[in-house]
């Protein structure tokens, strides 16, 4: 089945925002199996976005509409699709109590254009809206599909997951199901050379490979009659993917981060983390003091930008600094030395890199990093060489980081696992 | 005159990666005062990118598709642009001469299908690209222009902002000005209310507001015969702008962030800085030190996630912790002071706060943020109530400590400014 994205919104022509609503719903319609051609954004103007939805409806299967599901005059979307499919809208009792218990539970005045988001075209399927007023809408009608979600992302998405997504994989013959492989510090072109064979082999199940800074996604997708038979399809090749992959996959669950698999493994062995940074500013902790639940593991941050703060607040010698530079093996090490002693954390990452634009030189250009990481008194440093911006360098400075923590970990547990065993 | 913007990728309709090249290219076009009624996104398949284009070139005077210039032969862009326009592919002897260059300088190795991305249109104004191997396309055929640029981001946009911006403003009557007055620490709504009058009046020059996490950015645009008269439209709505928002004005350069300022402000006044963090993990150190010469005035950033390095990493009292918990005024007041006396900085911003999701409670729900500043010794403490979920919750408290860092600086100067005069 062919699907079609259309985002109504003049503040996306005027580059106000970014449409992030269309790549989650192409990623999302991608995964449920349906082929999307085309993605449309248009104003909120009747003649412009009547247009768009007719020429939709002529090529597509499925049009899911974003946006303009609003209580004021300027919000169409609803209008315009009811108009196009020659449908009267008529007031959704339902709705109406739920935005009056939705304000109101709020502290909120419910003001008369309000009830205007409780009208729904005569037939329609209302989708309650967990996260604001305006309930979504699923209508069916000579054999075409039309989907009206509100814009805000927070009221999107958790939308789309409960309901129309289960909505959507009803409709098509057969069940499909799907698992991402989450891959960390293999570059995309080598993992794509890796799965060469399998990609061009492919048929049921497929593999799309997604590249994140410094991580590579691939997701496997089965199509079968039940989701048990797609589930028997995926299985082998996710161990195939398991065997090809080793260690370099941190997670198949969708929801877990690098730095979520990262915490997890602390936890699990009992570990504790600090950080010490330098040109990542901070961008580390960040990441892992972002996951619920870190606080029972991070122990402290210490940002040292300057040399002088590297040796008064973590202890990296004067001679490291006027000999090797501040962007050196011997520098990381000790910032990660300097800063377990300091905070008596079991696990300390430490970066010390040129992020450019300006510092850079023959010898040490842009992007040079060193990455140090020390796993109960023993330090690995890693050189790397990345290759951007400023903030992509940091990016995948970070990225870069949490891999070579998890790399460390791995390596002292199995160590530890090996001495135990003798 | 009305654009309309294509984007031409595979990847973006299968969700791969977000569109933020049509949110810069409708920034950029609606500054220049076109009208941009349709975005697009297709995929990279011959009939379909025709259709599309097709359509464009009927309803729009200026159509620009980005991407889908590579050199393999899934890039179909300018083959079909050619093809739709009645236009034979020459080889433009300067692009292949820069492409030969390019990859050499690089130590990359020449292949053959990289003589395809030296092909043009005949008659086409061909641009240089600085930071890629596609060079930019400028074609003008029945009083229509099609601009075709590269699809990676760190190509489309410097080309964009050197060549194409300057051809489009050209091509206009009249030359467009603007100038962008931002604002921090005064709510979206606020402003909007306190311009009002002015967006009413508002025919030449108009004022567009755009909402950023804890900032809102106004830009001023007029239209005149030349600069210099575009210039004198803007310049008294700008005065009277700062005339409103005051203090609250941060920058009217485009180029500088809420950061920036801040640095500079430091710079200016000979202070140096250092951060403690809680809930935001070490983002406000991340982005000051994203700030080109930070290095100068940055001293330490310490994250103190958890009660026990609060107390033994910056030094807050057991007694504040237990009587009034981490999230308070006092512990905020108190890491500030910590982290002064630590790293002997002039400034000093602290941040406590649950982010969620979990952690509320009814007397101190999710959002609670408390930020100090210490300037010299003296310290500040202000609550927020943030909303949204856990990332939108630390942004806004990385926001709102800059904007209050910025406020505590520039009092600190009055007040020294006015101790002098005495």
């Amino acid at each position: 089945m062919v699907v079609e994205l259309i985002s109504v919104g003049t503040e996306i022509l005027l580059g106000n925002i970014v449409n992030t609503n269309a790549a989650y719903l192409a990623e999302q319609c991608a995964g449920l199996g349906l082929s999307c051609y085309y993605q449309t954004v248009v104003g909120d103007n009747a003649e412009r976005l009547q247009g768009t939805l007719q020429m939709a409806l002529e090529r597509s299967d499925i049009v899911i509409l974003g946006g303009g599901l609003g209580p004021t005059q300027d919000d169409l979307t609803k209008e315009v699709t009811a108009k196009v499919l020659g449908l009267k809208l008529v007031e959704d009792i339902h709705s109406r109590e739920r935005i009056q218990e939705y304000l109101e539970t709020r502290g909120l005045v419910v003001t008369e254009n309000n009830w205007k988001q409780a009208l729904a075209p005569e037939g329609a399927i209302v989708i309650d809206n967990e996260n604001g007023t305006a309930p979504g809408l699923i209508i069916e009608k000579n054999n075409k599909r039309v989907i009206l979600l509100p814009g805000p992302p927070n009221e999107l998405r958790p939308m789309f997951e409960k309901s129309i997504y289960p909505y959507l994989n009803e409709l098509q013959p057969g069940v499909i199901y799907s698992k991402t492989v989450k891959i960390c510090g293999v570059g995309e072109s080598i993992a794509e050379t890796m799965i060469e064979d399998l990609i061009a082999g492919q048929s049921n199940p497929t593999i799309a490979t997604y590249a994140k800074t410094g991580e590579v996604h691939l997701r496997v997708t089965a199509k079968a009659d039940s989701e048990k038979e797609a589930r028997k399809l995926v299985k082998p090749m996710v161990k195939e993917l398991k065997g090809r992959f080793g260690n370099s996959i941190y997670t198949t669950d969708t929801e877990v981060t690098l730095e979520k698999a990262v915490i997890d493994l602390l936890v699990a062995n009992h570990l504790t983390v600090s950080t010490a940074e330098s040109c990542t500013g901070g961008l580390v902790s960040a990441r892992l003091i972002n996951v619920p639940g870190a606080s029972e593991v991070f122990k402290a941050g210490y940002v040292s930008y300057s040399n002088k703060i590297k040796r008064k607040l973590i202890g990296v010698k004067r001679s490291s600094l006027e000999k090797h530079g501040a962007v050196s093996s011997i520098v990381a090490k000790e910032m990660a030395k300097g800063a377990a002693m300091l905070s008596k954390a079991d696990v300390v990452v430490s970066i010390t890199g040129i992020a450019g634009p300006d510092g850079g030189s023959a010898e040490k250009p842009v992007g040079l990093v060193y990455i140090g990481c020390q796993v109960k008194g023993e330090v690995t440093v890693k050189e790397y060489h990345f290759k951007g911006d400023r903030n992509k360098i940091r990016e995948a400075s970070v990225s870069a980081a949490l891999s070579l923590m998890r790399e460390c970990i791995l390596q002292y547990c199995s160590n530890v696992m090996f001495s135990d065993e003798r």
